[in-house]
């Protein structure tokens, strides 16, 4: 597997004078997802957890429906038959697979609205046709939320020596670690934890939080719905059009969450 | 034009009591981009400045190649001719004109590079066959570079309230501010930034130094190196793509802007 960081020389400037030195930077590489052989996208990425992070990304593309039409997941050989880093190609069974054609085809169109009239209201309508809202028994106790940023930063400081990695940990409402991961990009890191889940046929994670390193978008909202998860929770902002999809969608979105105070922005019922 | 920011009702909870409230959350919408009425992309992004984010996101996908390129760009109208918002249409005139129909073709297809060996290496090759190395003559000072972040923070302070917003700022060489837009996403930040001055003719933008909030990805770099860029800076990381493409372009990045000290990950020469 490729390394998740790599070494870079640098110059320093401090007060005015400069030296010559070496950092670690965070890597990023290109991931290419295929779809039985067939290019199907490519995802600038961390290296590591490329498996998860394409079965989290398809399901987010609602390419796979469930871990039940995950054939398999394999790094692609040469003709050498050796593997190939940042090229992934997956294969569906099951229901998944008889659309496969129609998957490729939708993907080479540009999916797009045309109607003129786009807005988020119609982007979320059109969700909602697709996903069930959340129906989520169980509740969080508020300690377990402020305890979340130092229990993400415990997991991550293993890898995080760059500051140039987000990153997402999945919880049990107990505060029971399940899953976390690191990337360059926020969406990928979340992907990356839902995959592993979706492998390990957990899903859905109703029973889950999830929690963010940066701010949350509509993606990350969407994401978490997608993979039935009940809270998700930030040290930042959420967006506009994140707090109307947890609102509509039955997940409670949480903001802020710095030392024992935060905000709770949709379905403050599940906070005790 | 629509609000950046949005009014949301919230829950405060503050060392374990709670308080129903208001804030301010960043705007975040779909915007559709038309060419010539046909559709090519959706972009999630705060409002404002959308004709902007238009003619910057098409220069970075290559469809625009300079400002000659550019016909019109337009809310899109509805039967009784009021404008739609979320919904631009472009239109191009000179030679991207004649490239239109490849343009929507090549992107109806996953544009992947297909042999099993992608790599960042190739990533980079491919775009050097499309964009020159930067030549820039000039150089920023110090003190300059460890102004930026009080001055971008000082252009930005009248927008962001809701902390969701990340910022670009672009200045010449002298620390004077030439243009600054905020987003949600940072990428769409950098792209109304470019945009603006695309639009405004003032291309390319190598007596220029673009300074972005958070961390620094390869798109980052790609996008400065498109505009023509010499010196991209953030107060973050930048990536290991980003800082490859920066050496071989030659963009000056430098990251981790604090104080009087920060980085500099290439062409150190043009910081004096």
């Amino acid at each position: 597997m490729a390394d998740a960081l790599r070494h870079v020389e640098i110059v320093r400037v401090r007060e005015g004078s400069r030296t010559a030195g070496s950092d670690r930077a965070a890597a990023e590489e290109p991931l290419e997802v295929r779809l039985h052989g067939q290019p199907f996208a490519v995802i600038m990425r961390t290296p590591g957890a490329d498996r998860e992070l394409a079965a989290g990304f398809l399901l987010s593309e609602r390419v796979l429906k469930s871990a039940d039409d995950l054939g398999t997941i394999e790094y692609c050989r040469d003709q050498a038959m050796q593997s190939v880093e940042n090229v992934v190609n997956v294969t569906l069974i099951g229901s998944s697979s008889r659309d496969l054609d129609r998957v490729l085809a939708e993907r080479r169109k540009t999916s797009v609205n045309s109607s003129c009239g786009l807005c988020g209201r119609l982007t979320i309508e059109s969700l909602k046709n697709e996903v069930e809202p959340l129906r989520v028994d169980g509740s969080v106790q508020a300690s377990v939320v402020s305890s979340l940023p130092d229990m993400l930063r415990n997991v991550q400081a293993v890898f995080d020596e760059t500051g140039g990695l987000h990153a997402a940990g999945l919880f049990g409402f107990d505060g029971s670690l399940a899953a976390v991961a690191e990337d360059v990009g926020r969406h990928n890191a979340v992907d990356k934890v839902v995959g592993r889940m979706l492998i390990e046929e957990r899903l859905p994670l109703s029973q889950h939080l999830l929690f963010v390193s940066g701010r949350t978008s509509f993606e990350i909202v969407q994401k978490a719905l997608i993979a039935g998860i009940g809270v998700v929770a930030s040290v930042s902002a959420p967006s506009s059009l994140a707090i109307d999809l947890a609102r509509e969608g039955g997940v409670t979105l949480i903001g802020f969450v710095r030392g024992s105070s935060f905000n709770i922005y949709s379905h403050q019922e599940r906070v005790t």
